[in-house]
């Protein structure tokens, strides 16, 4: 079944004024709809990154990839890989652990992989899950994601979440976002905050819920000795630490007489830190993201390395649309060796933007059904696309910035990496 | 697509007289055909070990996996856990590493799981490759598997490869079998005699073939010091040096001073032996076999881990039939990280013994074009099944026992493992 088409769709949607280690989340996410026309009027749907030096590898890559079959994805991924050559693509905020030739053509093959799995499970009827050697649970956990956050964007409207810039506003959030999605595990991104203060939100959510588990991840703005002093306060009430500090080798050192595990999207983040982060034992959690490591059946593969290297495994999110969730939720679906609640921005998203047909996926009690349905399982609204591809043309952004934007609020910040 | 019923068939064919570290090869070799019969007709077959023992496990795992879909891989692997728990198959000749639980739930699912994946490839009209990521080479090439071997068993006529008991008789089956296969790789099992005779042989295979890259397996027949005094009289000679001794320790001393790679299907052969094997940096190449590695899926994971940490791939290889030839043609059609040439049995199998439809599998230049039909790309011959199976009810062989067969023609006989 070929490719006859691609078409690469940037679009964007309302973020809040989320805080993180380097700044400030500006008022729109942007993200990539790419759609695989096939023979057979089939059309497979993917979902990846909307800064504009990403788009320009999208569509080289779109180009080579055209009139090749979804089912060859070996070669797709040399075709990319040919095209995107050596060159890397670097994010702007810093966020994912830097950037390289393998992880630049990995992220970019990744949006392909995913459309082209969409369209064999719409060729032959079968959800994607079971073109990934099939579901192994049919519902999957995700964690409450807490941030620090402004009640609004400057000069905007306060949203329906508030401020949360201490523990108090922290563990109202948890309620909120627990109370609606029913989560089970809960995340606060800290890096914003002295290690002080995020260990006492910490605490506050441990207090209110004494039964969830609970992760920390400041992105790496603690040194090593910070790290080890955080991490031996909090013995017993993290499930894991994420990304401390930076590098495998500093995580190393933490990891070495920390009490729990460490997790990172940031130190293994390319097929080339899996040898010295294992083998050095940096790691006892890694993020997977399918939109990292080169698609779903690259992220099984990367699960089985970590089950026969003891290494746990849940996965990372970046602001992401529906597809996204989408493929998420058949990865995990298929992906035995799943040991945590995944990561994901979803309760940020307003409900009502999306790129989707509603009601493919929902919540409850913290976890999203796997979609029955062909494919990923989801409908592109073609309404709501050209929506939210208004909506990037007329935001201006087209690269995500949180450092600019946070110096535009306040001159002279600089990121907390390494702060602490 | 639900699995309605399993038939477990054993069968016996021909096998020369082959020499190894344990002992000769039998008159007759042993194997199961696995034919699952599914919904609309479908009929998906596999192709496993023969031994009673094996074959009582087979027939658990299929009761237990009757009913299920075939696009549920993971739910039928977690069957067959269930029904084999925590028993472990001990081969009966200890040429594949011994035995161990998981390595006998993911040998037995291995079988369901080709199965599957045939029955997978017939439903949707694509060839297994395809359902592994596609095709990355059309052809698969494979090397020479030189054997020392008796001209026939005792007391029956000698076969048409006659004997090679010396360098001038192994250079003399080398001639034939590249003739005849077009081979471009050769490999000698060794472990039969003392290894300055196998370093021998390998010289004059050398001479006789001096482009053609050379390795050599003596089965873990020998002790350390052996085996680095022979890999340093090899040094330039030889591409790898498989299984020169037992176990991952005793390889990872020999590997760091080794010139040349070591290769292994005896000290990595199920998921607990990863860790520490590449741990420690026992070997340089991963002899895959995914009669071990539960299936082709697993075994891409194998692959994609190896891929990973700089360790090379190539496939191991038992006395088969057709459709585990298929099976491995499919998966090193669709396996990225394939750094050797695979090894076969096969033209140690009479060419007109067979379970599959003859004219789908041949060899060019020593390597098999890829099928393109559905599934495996290969059809069973009911006829010949029928007519393998009469030999295995009548030759009356119920395991493989190279040693207690040497043992009947030369009483006093014990194995050279570890000899030397």
């Amino acid at each position: 079944m070929k490719i006859r088409q691609v078409t690469v769709t940037p679009v964007a949607f309302h973020d809040p004024a989320l805080l993180n280690a380097v700044g400030v989340h500006e008022p729109y996410a942007l993200r990539s709809v790419i759609q695989l026309h096939c023979d057979d009027g089939v059309v497979g749907l993917g979902e990846s990154y909307g800064d504009d030096a990403f788009l320009a590898l999208l569509d080289a890559a779109a180009e080579a990839v055209t009139g090749m079959d979804v089912f060859h994805l070996g070669l797709i991924e040399q075709a990319v890989a040919r095209v995107i050559g050596g060159g890397a693509f670097a994010d702007s905020h810093g966020l994912t652990g830097g950037s390289s030739s393998s992880k630049t053509v990995l992220s970019v093959f990744s949006a392909f992989e995913v459309a082209c799995l969409d369209a064999q499970g719409k060729a032959v009827g079968r959800p994607v899950a079971d073109l990934l050697g099939g579901a192994v649970r049919d519902r999957v956990p995700f964690s409450a994601y807490l941030f620090y956050k402004w009640a609004a964007h400057p000069g905007g409207e306060e949203d329906a979440w508030g401020a949360a810039l201490d523990p108090d506003g922290i563990v109202r959030q948890a309620r909120r976002m627990i109370d609606r999605y029913g989560f089970q595990a809960v995340k606060l991104k800290g890096g914003v905050f002295p290690p002080e203060q995020e260990i006492a939100a910490i605490r506050a959510l441990r207090a209110a819920f004494p039964e969830l588990p609970l992760r920390l991840d400041p992105n790496a703005a603690w040194t090593v000795p910070t790290s080890l002093k955080v991490a031996a306060e909090l013995d017993g009430v993290l499930e894991y630490l994420e990304d401390p500090t930076a590098g495998i080798e500093g995580m190393a050192e933490v990891a070495r007489q920390a009490p729990m595990p460490l997790a990172t999207n940031m130190c293994v983040v390319a097929p080339e830190h899996l040898d010295p982060g294992l083998r050095q034992r940096a790691i006892g959690v890694l993020l997977s993201d399918h939109h990292y490591w080169g698609g779903l059946r690259h992220s099984q593969q990367v699960s089985a390395l970590c089950a026969n290297f003891g290494v746990g495994l849940s996965m990372h999110s970046n602001s992401h649309l529906g597809i996204s969730l989408a493929a998420m939720v058949q990865l995990a679906a298929a992906t035995q060796h799943l040991s945590y609640a995944c990561d994901t921005h979803w309760p940020w998203k307003r409900e009502d933007e999306d790129v989707i047909v509603p009601g493919a996926l929902s919540f409850t009690d913290g976890a999203v059904a796997v979609p029955g349905g062909p494919g990923l399982g989801v409908e592109l609204d073609p309404e709501a696309l050209e929506r939210l591809h208004r909506l990037y043309l007329d935001c201006g952004l087209r690269r995500r910035d949180d450092t600019g934007y946070m110096q535009r609020v306040r001159p002279g910040y600089t990121p907390n990496t390494p702060g602490w």
